[in-house]
């Protein structure tokens, strides 16, 4: 086998999600895992630091395009409008992964250990946007409560967009998430 | 030692946060925290599973009450104004602790570990919150984006609260983030 895999890493992603929705997240090696992908364990270890980094290895990137957006919204920007361009432009992101995102969200809705990383890296998001709108000069509470909300409505759309089987993009979920968020928060 | 021991759990706490805060929580032994308090090893097990529990035993009653507060708000009130209602309910709790929650929170603070748990507690409130919100008849998403709301408006609130040194009590600064959640959403 040669060094060159072409889209090992991808076909990595794919044996993994598939074996740990098989036979469990805990009970795949990676031995199993290259098998699967027809790839050597060497290689998988060139992708990913382990098992776990195959279901969390986006999450930096997901981070810097967040807060990325977040400094490149108009000056005019207000702290929400400049979250809910950074939540459409990550949002985008997951154009044609519904399938891959529902099978990782089995995986980690199977797994305590996984569900509370997913809770840190969601935490990790919502601190990372908090400073990025600090940056813009937003207030520390409304930079808290702006980035915080943020998070929510990205968390929410994300679950309604796996879970349901319409045309609607994330982007779209997430907008509607934005109004509703709007709705009860202006209903008191 | 008689097996009555007044305000032993107080004691306890006490003694466990200033070994936490003196030695790290790491390095703090079951047999040190009932030293300091006075108390025997068989008496902190009678009232905490493990040093751990010192730091989150709260929980399970902050989560009772706060859905509790939830489901006893007037029927007309709406979805925010009844976490509104509830998130002050619990606020009143921690009257006279400002210097216990410090303490408490400087320990979470300066470990990977309590900080993740306290990221679980967080969630689990937000999940807790959300359900009560249903049993009101609220809607999923607009139950699961008000109660995660509701609790970002706790933590930041708290976290005022506890690096403040004014007079203002928790259900003031509760009042106050959830006015500046209306203002940040608002503000589009």
């Amino acid at each position: 086998m040669g060094r060159w895999e072409p889209n090992a890493r991808g076909r990595l992603e794919r044996a993994a999600l598939d074996l740990y929705g098989e036979r469990g997240f805990e009970k795949t090696t990676v031995a199993e895992i290259a098998g699967r992908a027809g790839l050597t364990e060497r290689t998988f270890f060139r992708h990913f630091a382990d098992k776990r980094e195959v279901l969390f290895g986006g999450s930096a990137m997901l981070q810097d395009m967040l807060t990325g957006a977040v400094a490149d919204a108009p000056a005019a920007a207000t702290p929400l409008d400049a979250t809910a361009h950074a939540l459409a432009t990550i949002g985008a992101v997951f154009e044609g992964r519904r399938e891959h995102s529902r099978q990782r969200q089995a995986v980690i809705d199977a797994n305590a250990e996984l569900r509370e990383r997913e809770l840190i890296k969601l935490a990790a998001l919502a601190s990372a946007l908090a400073s990025a709108l600090r940056l813009r000069g937003v207030p520390d509470t409304a930079a808290a409560l702006t980035a915080e909300a943020g998070i929510a409505v990205f968390k929410v759309a994300f679950e309604h967009w796996i879970n349901e089987t319409d045309e609607r993009d994330l982007p779209q979920h997430i907008r509607e998430s934005l109004d509703e968020l709007k709705a009860v928060t202006a209903s008191t």
